[in-house]
């Protein structure tokens, strides 16, 4: 199987696939209890934790808040703020449907949504790397903003970015973000856990309340054997933000590759500029749903629009807010890329999906 | 290890440990996305959905909303409903955290909490096995308050009760429960995954909003090995409900066994009056904390109070709802057993128990 689908959910890495296998048997206890083996438990929770701060340069700064998923993660960080009527949110129509549906739903409190900051604008939310087109707000955009609006609260969604961009590596350490959401799954960790970084003294109401865990952000019974995967696949991953380089140069030759099928139209401009991780495009006129069935057949999966707004019926929001018109919309099909994805796989993807479009082409065109 | 701290949470069965380590590695995809291993990771998710539906009756006229941890369903659950000013909740103070806590933060809205049903209340929460003192709420008690109180949303907190009582199999169908929270890792599945059955009409507002997954009611990527994990326990703890007669004969040979402690103190009544997977008693004249301490030293588990109290500094107010009054707290324990207990595991509890109870009842009395 060629699998082309990483920023939906990536393979678990396999030391951490071999670590949760051991730790879910071993690690059964319930970390607030109040005997032995939950004191360690506690203790490696709170040595995860610190290695995620440290991760990002967050060790002074912040905190670090296990959640069970990045929507949790958006919705805290939205919801999370004592929003009082007349207050301004300034999100964009092509952030991920955690950040726009919360942000939406601050309407009902009187709170309004904006496109440029305002003497009213409370908070920002910002995607460092969109999910569809790859495109990227990076450090220097963020401290830009952060410089020229000091008071707005400046909330990042590192999802698509954590662990696979060097620049990761600094990106709390002057303290210009207030929040930042990151994701297990996305980067060769487990479903289920996720969390966000918040800049100490930023104060924020929890979602989930009663047991006081995570320093009272956070009630629940936190699932320790998915916070020691996460941890560990976010280690690996940071080992190796060097191979940003391989990447790169994959998702371009995949693209000259692509450019022979003249049908073919790129929306987003290449990495740099874009996420290497991520390439979407437009290819006319089979339908996606088409093209992927028959690229399936050839064990070659990949995605149309990102897993969260694939339930969305009708026209695409995040799509049109991209700029692709609604009438193209059936013909965006996106690739998305991990550090493991090899050269042959690229290779063999282009030749079958050339050899799938020409031949659907041929059918739908009656020649 | 003899380890009797089963409410705090209970060791994965060896079958689900084995069917998640394949899961967390092949059931990688993002089930929310459109190609061929998410149609059929999705399919499965509706049959797991299907299973934990039928294990309780409630096939015809309830949905199962999966979420992270039972604290969330509760959270979900009260924070759910359209609170008017001046509407009511009935709560009991020996409930757990996660009821407690979200209910009291409803008084910002007007909300009133209250002990006894009146016109203006909305909901109650009942629990239906208390993690403390094994308390039961049985279905016919359910029955009744619904009969006197028909317009009352009534919700349920099973989480100490799924996998154990015989009565669980038709809890629901006569439909008289209108929102019932379950937990995986209280009953030998994984910690991260839990949920709650909904009736059919009980209009609910997520509290995780986003790409519409769970019919709309929590936005997240559904974390599909931890929910396959869920449902295995669940259906192998339903095979064998019978073993409530095993746990149940293991707990009054422990209370006959520990009455020879001269000191000791069982506040609350024997089985079947409370659940036999749960015995809690007053032991002084030693600090639980340092009871707990000698017994870890012999391999032997157990608990003061249920873990997310834990954390609650100063007095402790679920056990002073359940009447043990303030200078008692410190010499509270609690032991919890699972279907797995043994009888020679309990035999020797209660052994090193009176011999550790004796040398540091000597040591303090100073004979």
């Amino acid at each position: 199987m060629i699998y082309l689908d990483h920023a939906a959910s990536s393979p678990l890495l396999p030391e951490v696939a071999e670590l949760l296998s051991r730790s879910l048997k071993e690690d059964f206890a319930n970390p607030s209890s109040a005997h032995r083996l939950c004191r360690d438990l506690s203790h490696r929770l709170e040595d995860a934790r610190r290695v995620l701060l440290d991760l990002l340069c967050g060790l002074e700064l912040y905190q670090f808040v296990f959640t069970s998923s990045a929507s949790e993660s958006n919705n805290t960080l939205i919801q999370g703020i004592d929003w009082k009527e007349g207050d301004e949110i300034l999100i964009s129509r092509t952030d991920h449907p955690s950040v726009v549906v919360p942000a939406e739903s601050l309407m009902a409190k009187g709170v309004q949504l904006v496109t440029e900051v305002g003497p009213k604008t409370r908070a920002v939310f910002l995607t460092l790397v969109n999910s569809q087109s790859g495109a990227i707000v990076g450090p220097e955009k963020i401290k830009e903003f952060k410089k020229n609006h000091p008071k707005v609260l400046l909330f990042v969604d590192g999802v698509q970015a954590m662990g696979k961009f060097p620049w990761m590596r600094t990106l709390l350490k002057d303290g210009v973000i207030d929040g930042l959401s990151i994701s297990a799954h996305k980067m060769g960790g487990p479903k289920g856990v996720a969390g966000f970084y918040l800049k100490n003294g930023v104060q924020l109401r929890p979602l989930l309340v009663g047991g006081g865990q995570e320093n009272s952000l956070r009630a629940s019974t936190v699932a320790v054997p998915l916070v020691f995967g996460f941890q560990r696949a976010a280690e690996l991953r940071d080992r190796r933000l060097a191979e940003i380089e391989k990447v790169s140069a994959l998702n371009l030759s995949l693209r000259e590759s692509l450019k022979e099928i003249p049908a073919i139209r790129f929306p987003f401009g290449p990495p740099p500029e874009t996420s290497p991780f991520i390439l979407s495009f437009v290819l006319p006129p089979v339908s996606s749903d088409i093209v992927l069935r028959h690229l399936e057949e050839k064990g070659i999966i990949l995605s149309s629009t990102s897993a969260c707004s694939s339930r969305i019926k009708g026209k695409n929001p995040v799509l049109l807010a991209l700029g692709i018109p609604e009438s193209e919309h059936k013909w965006v099909l996106r690739v998305s890329l991990s550090q493991e994805t090899t050269e042959a796989e690229i290779k063999t993807f282009a030749q079958e999906l050339k050899a799938v479009h020409a031949k659907l082409s041929r059918l739908l065109g009656g020649n």
